[in-house]
């Protein structure tokens, strides 16, 4: 079985900047997302009442390169005014060209 | 601390398939399986139509082995017709021997 | 761009055990988390009357030294007499002190 080694982007963020995050991952290359809910607590810096509540956490496959500019996007655009945790880790897919 | 590298199987794919897929994986060697609910905007060659909306995510923590044959019954049983997304990844347990 | 791997730890359990789990990964180290809601059926050894249902997943980001406090704590903690699922990964992000 062949499998293609893609990059899982997972952004957590408050729900105002839905629209916004999704327009922004699509614009840098990301060709599908999921979305879910989830309730959470920052970390050290951000203040409980930004954070605390629902919040959305957007997942999205995409080629390692597509990865490194949303997450610099999320630094530049987002850190430091929001309180948005995004991560990356490697997965395996089939059919790995739809992510390309 | 003694820790085993098993394998996570994440599905997400249409509500409707939900009972077939949690037989299938069973019927292939995983043990349980998480679901929650997602939304979500497809890949490319996935009409909107199809997508878009409530999905289930499927997530089963199995041996190399189960996962191998999860996404091969995936990319056989379901990619030809249905919107499914299959990926694999890595995580590290205590007590592996459950998800042998 | 700088990278810092730390490790995302996912734990599943019952809603009941839900402020114990919160108050133990901060007291070892954890600054934030995500709960999500799940359903999810269990492995071999776990009665279906306990796990079947609703159930949460936790997630947060941490060193590596407080992933392996958590799961150790989990393993001696909750394993004996609790349907809880612990696993961790390997992640990466931008600006990982904040995770140290």
């Amino acid at each position: 079985m062949k499998l293609t080694t893609v990059r899982l982007v997972t952004i957590i963020a408050e729900p105002v900047l839905k629209d916004r995050l999704i327009h922004e991952i699509h614009a840098l290359g990301a060709h599908g997302y999921t979305i879910s809910e989830v309730h959470g607590e920052g970390t050290r810096g951000i203040h409980a009442s930004q954070w605390q509540g629902g919040n959305i956490k957007i997942e999205t496959l995409v080629s390692p390169e597509v990865a490194d500019h949303i997450l610099e996007a999320m630094a530049d655009h987002y850190f430091p005014n929001y309180a948005v945790i995004a991560y990356v880790t490697d997965v395996q897919v089939m059919r790995g060209e739809k992510f390309a």
